[in-house]
């Protein structure tokens, strides 16, 4: 670092920093996110480099990239050049093009080559969560000389709890030993002899992140290798970066069950424009499909003139169709993000579903037999001459739209899938919509065959 | 250990457990699982006893309380001593009674008294989650002295990447040192000299293990202490951990969305009638909410029989309002969760919710006005002489319903909260069904309104 004058804190900065100097790190985040943009950047400039550089890194700090941009440009370099490089990548990803330009500059050769390589990776992969900042020794060392380059190299890792050992030669990786392994070690037993037995489970850098937390949590590891095609190692995913990612993905599968596109924002931090963006199009496309009910519904007006007691059942009838079908969808797409189902199971989960539908479905057609019964009975309401005939209508229009519902919605998922969509698009408005306008045909086709030659 | 005899593997072990010799524990458990009870059991009982334990500690081994209670209780306690206490305690948990007692008097006094103590928090809180094997010193130890002493009890450990420095008299928690700066101290430096400058975060032990997983995210921990109300420590909870129950909560808050109670299995291990009874609680619930549609609908029984073609708009307007209701709750839902929004904010969110709906509302009208335009004018459909005044109620009702399902949509997880549920309580169903029944209301006033004179 040749730039040790500009990293000093500026002159009265005691006065200014002093609100933060009891705060661990994660409460001065939280200081910080209360404050509006310029008090912030004038903290960050204030704070030693070290403490500033530890907040920075935090992912809950809000607007890192615009508080990045609206520092100076040296004192942003030095912050990003001493940040951990995923973290660095995360905010050159969101910084606008000029900015970046004139940020990579400034850096090191050696981190903003790592940057940029790093920026490569599509985001939500192994490559876009992994750090080069990991430690790595050659398979002949032994273990007082590894503890020694450890203990060197400790400040600058992001992890010293793994080690990963290489071919002195090739420079493949060959080896992870845990640190656990290595301080029990005797100083001069070879390095090899304290690694680990079976061959390290490493991941391709396009892995998804889930998949990534899989194989993590699988093994019980604190960090998993990325490694090339050709046995290399390009960096480590750490667990605590497989916390957060997971974090954001269940925060994604959750708004995509409800029908959002993923927000990657906090709630309130979303512009009222980006916000209808998010939510309007799938509202669209949904309207749009059940745009066709109107139509199946234009279809049976004649039956609706003749018998208005059929429509009083419709958003009943439909509504428990698309709740069966909610309810198996949310229970498949889960399954398969677990890998507790795969795609070539999809007719076990048929076999399941359709009794399970059937059993739901005469559950509820028994109670609406029973409340059309009881109202009629307590003269509550007239629905008819016919009203065991039309009771019998809904009983049995139930069990075939939750039959079909609990099928459709358990197959959505994997037939996403199939077409190599996220399993977790199939939303909870997406199974109703595709439930409702063939319930209505169902509800109709059903009421023809019981109610033909009495009410229609 | 004085029973050696009774871990030794038995005789002909080598040739049952030679398929299991080149893979990983993890490879190992997806083997065993594909096998039946009896099979797996014979390996249990076959493998040398350290390899048995690192199996049935992994949370992925199905049926391992069967497994268990199948093999001969010397061997069950054997395994269950050795075991992480924490899994040992899961395992317990899910015994019957009689086999319990029957293990839980073969153990150590120790063994059994700290499974005794874990089995009495509540699950899914830190106490539940903890292990009480961690590492803890005298604050007035060196480096030297704690890193040997960390030498000898590393095999007994969960983690030794924390270490717990305690009050000599008082035995309370004092400070936190990481591995990381025990390696790099100096053999004679005092450990509270390279203890970290802030006070450690540690848990209460009823706290819940979502709140658990925010704090270790929040610090960045590997592992977090659980101190109970005078400063003592309990156990610690590790990060591998965590990531096991956040990926079970997720599954939860999915299923739940998808308005079903939470399996806690694998679906294909859930028997028939568990899946009936786990889903016909909510969908007869639903079904029972939904009923006043019916009663909604007898009450517009007149503008029905006069109008009929009200009714062919009927499951589009409700879907509308159900759809956007669902993509406001699961917004709320995981910003609540996330702590991105406070019970307090409830206003703030109302005050977006309000013209979003309005929007978004006004964007489905739209649609809504133009495609009966269109089919009118086209002649692909006849909506009677006053069309354009029905396609203004449906346009109308439908900036009302989506309105009124935004702003009931994110309300919902506010009062949920309020009344001291889970906010994740609030599925996809419940929304649609609470704005299907005044979506109706809706629709019909707005008709009253716009066609009284004319149509109706």
């Amino acid at each position: 670092m040749n730039n040790d004058d500009l990293l000093r804190p500026i002159d009265g900065a005691d006065a200014l920093t002093a609100p933060l100097a009891e705060l661990n790190t994660a409460d001065a985040v939280e200081y910080l996110n209360a404050l509006d943009e310029a008090e912030t950047t004038a903290l960050l400039e204030a704070l030693p480099l070290p403490r500033a550089v530890k907040i920075l890194e935090q992912p809950e700090l809000r607007h890192a990239s615009e508080l990045i941009a609206a520092l100076p440009a040296e004192r942003a370099a030095a912050l990003l050049g001493q940040m951990a490089d995923d973290r660095a990548t995360d905010i050159f990803h969101e910084l606008d093009e000029p900015d970046r330009q004139r940020l990579l500059w400034r850096l090191s050769a050696e981190a903003r080559l790592s940057i940029q390589k790093l920026m490569r990776y599509p985001p939500n992969t192994a490559g876009a969560l992994m750090t080069t900042e990991f430690v790595a020794v050659p398979t002949d060392w032994t273990v007082g000389r590894t503890l020694q380059y450890v203990r060197e190299v400790e400040r600058s890792r992001e992890t010293v709890y793994a080690i990963y050992l290489l071919d002195p030669a090739t420079r493949m990786l060959e080896q992870v030993v845990t640190m656990r392994r290595l301080i029990t070690g005797q100083p001069d037993t070879p390095i090899m002899d304290v690694a680990q037995v079976n061959p390290p489970v490493g991941v391709d850098p396009l892995l998804d992140q889930e998949e990534v937390a899989r194989l993590i949590r699988r093994h019980d590891l604190l960090a998993i290798p990325v490694v090339d095609p050709t046995g290399h190692i390009l960096g480590i995913v750490t667990v605590d970066d497989i916390l957060d990612a997971l974090i954001a993905e269940s925060t994604e599968d959750v708004q995509k069950f409800g029908g959002v596109e993923a927000l990657d924002k906090p709630y309130m931090q979303i512009g009222f424009v980006e916000m209808i963006r998010k939510r309007a199009g799938w509202l669209s496309v949904l309207f749009l499909g059940e745009m066709l009910t109107a139509s199946a519904m234009q279809h049976f007006e004649d039956e609706l003139a003749r018998a208005v007691v059929l429509t009083l059942f419709i958003p009943l009838i439909m509504s428990s169709g698309g709740n069966s079908g909610s309810q198996a969808t949310s229970l498949v797409i889960r399954a398969l993000a677990l890998r507790e189902l795969r795609l070539r199971d999809w007719w076990k989960v048929a076999l399941r579903e359709l009794p399970n539908g059937v059993v739901l479905g005469s559950i509820l057609g028994v109670l609406a037999i029973i409340r059309i019964a009881v109202w009629q009975n307590a003269g509550l309401y007239n629905y008819g001459d016919h009203w065991q005939l039309v009771a019998l209508t809904i009983g049995a229009a139930l069990v075939g739209i939750v039959t079909f519902g609990s099928l459709s919605g358990s197959m959505l998922p994997f037939i996403l899938q199939r077409l190599g969509f996220d399993p977790a698009s199939a939303s909870a408005p997406f199974v109703a919509t595709l439930v409702d306008v063939t319930g209505l045909v169902i509800y109709f086709s059903i009421a023809a065959a019981i109610l033909s030659g009495t009410l229609l």
